[in-house]
């Protein structure tokens, strides 16, 4: 399935482009003064391929999984607050489904990867591919076959999207201790110094920042012989939720959907989606910088911008979901602002 | 009225500040996780005095103004555009018709110094001081009285708008030629170089603006004896519409309402009031940083920080629109989110 979904990820047309920016070069305000809304505008045309595309169907996607690496001490939170916060999820009461309902989204969420097998929620999705990574410290975090199901994981749910009418869809995980598979991620993709891209998680302090980047050097070191393309760097030094992340991405563009990128997690599997098939790129609306430090650093390697920064570090999805307020503002513009032609004044500058 | 509404704006208090934080930190995330939400919610917490705040009455004040100074070719639009473009607002086709709706806000659009007088639309709220300022280059850009009289028409609509149930108002305008007054009062009262704070408005070249750096040096020069103070360098190299958003901060913080600062010009405006009334500090949202470089100047120098970072040059009070759903984002996680006591985590980090 990966490989056929790669294949059907298409480079936007510039002629999408052409006609977007014919429109919004001929509304009532001063060429380009819209900034970054003109440019989402304008790509969202491209990934649409619609005249006047409406995003009014959206949905976020929240990835769980758990990480063997927590046995290393790298997270201020026990395992059990990744079971903990699903079951916060599912009623309604945490960060992501207040800014979700905000937008106008759903949320969904997904044990791809959790250790705790939770059975007494039915809303949850339940496509458990593993329980919880094993130690990448150790190993690798886990097969190859593993990675590559929990990736299909992720494109199913956003080609099932599509199918229901989705038009965008955002990012979003839950996982104890997942930023330190993201930053090895970072340091092994991007590339970078494992020190340039590891910070403090959800609270950690600086000596145990440094106790994680050593981890994390000794997880790369460990896995160094199994590393030959993404997908087996992924399966090497990632983890469960990052891999149906990359799907997600990967089956979102298949299917001509915006796809919002939340936190730094999120931008992980992202990258991992775009190492695969650089032509993701496009489709991918990189919502915000987080605090995390190392989460600069993929935006200017790869000469992405972000639309926010806020110093969010929550993850869940929540800086996705404000972002898709930003993305329906831009279209708002480009569909219903007057033009020059409707009103009486030359275009000028 | 102006010292009168002066001497009414209260410095927020500490213990309002408390109880926010003291909810935000039991919300069920880790500590300050949400970042900049955070301390917009904590803020508006403390600006309205309230342990639940909804900022549900919500509206954006578009004051209109010319400038003699387009005398001098510092705009690359003739002066007619403004009288259009107010038309335009008025007909729900510009940028802030469309980006207001998505903020649920009104849009009301006041003639405070407009050279066109418009008397065909009703819906135009008419408070003319003055038809368009004098060529501050040759002289002062309007009396001291009048000056004021301007910001007392801003500090009126905002008291009124407090009157009405208005919980958050934003600051717009619409006036060609009035980046070139504002550079001015970004130049005297942060203080800065003339050249660091004056950029190309909306589409000058680079020649153009030099030229139009060497009219606003000029016009200090010309008017340096006449600026004693905030008010008389408002009068001095100011504008009416700035005046008018100038006397809303000032009215908006007396009634306790939430202020969203637009762009450049708006923030010119904030920047009169917190130099007439340095309390009235805590109670602006500066929305965003728009393009226009001199913009920058006044965040470093006054230590504050913009919510959006959007390339945004259009003015309006479209920045503004976009923020306010920002803020109330932030709201709706203080309010909504569940809290550890309600959930089975202990707090951490």
């Amino acid at each position: 399935m990966l490989n056929r979904i790669i294949s059907e990820i298409q480079p936007l047309s510039k002629s999408w482009y052409d006609k977007a920016w014919a429109r919004l070069d001929n509304l009532s305000k001063p060429k380009r003064s819209l900034g970054v809304l003109e440019d989402i505008a304008a790509r969202v045309v491209a990934v649409r391929e619609e005249e006047r595309p409406v995003l009014d169907k959206k949905a976020v996607f929240v990835f769980a999984g758990d990480h063997g690496v927590v046995a290393e001490g790298v997270s201020a939170y026990p395992q059990e607050v990744t079971g903990a916060m699903v079951r916060n999820f599912l009623k309604g009461g945490a960060g992501i489904n207040v800014l979700a309902r905000r937008a106008g989204a759903e949320v969904s969420v997904i044990d791809i990867g959790m250790k705790e097998d939770i059975r007494d929620l039915e809303r949850l999705v339940r496509r458990n591919v593993k329980r919880g990574t094993d130690n990448m410290a150790e190993g690798p975090a886990m097969t190859v076959e593993d990675a590559e199901k929990a990736v299909n994981v992720g494109i199913k749910i956003a080609l099932e999207a599509g199918d229901q009418g989705k038009k965008m869809i955002a990012t979003g995980e839950m996982g104890i201790g997942n930023t330190t598979p993201s930053s090895a991620l970072f340091s092994v993709l991007l590339p970078a110094d494992v020190r340039d891209v590891t910070d403090k998680g959800t609270g950690l302090e600086d000596e145990a920042i440094r106790k994680k980047a050593e981890v994390i050097e000794k997880a790369i070191a460990k896995n160094r012989d199994t590393m030959r393309d993404p997908l087996s760097v992924l399966a090497a030094v990632g983890g469960l939720e990052i891999a149906g992340i990359c799907g997600l991405c990967l089956g979102g563009a298949a299917r001509r959907l915006a796809v919002v990128v939340d936190g730094f997690i999120s931008s992980a599997g992202a990258l991992v989606a775009m190492r695969m098939c650089p032509a993701v790129r496009e489709y991918l609306f990189f919502s915000h910088r987080s605090y995390e430090k190392g989460h600069r650093m993929l935006f200017e390697k790869e000469g992405l911008r972000p639309i926010l920064d806020l110093d969010l570090r929550l993850g869940e999805g929540t800086g996705a979901a404000i972002a898709m307020q930003i993305i329906e503002d831009a279209l708002a513009v480009y569909n219903e602002m007057a033009t020059f032609d409707d009103i009486d004044i030359e275009p000028g500058a």
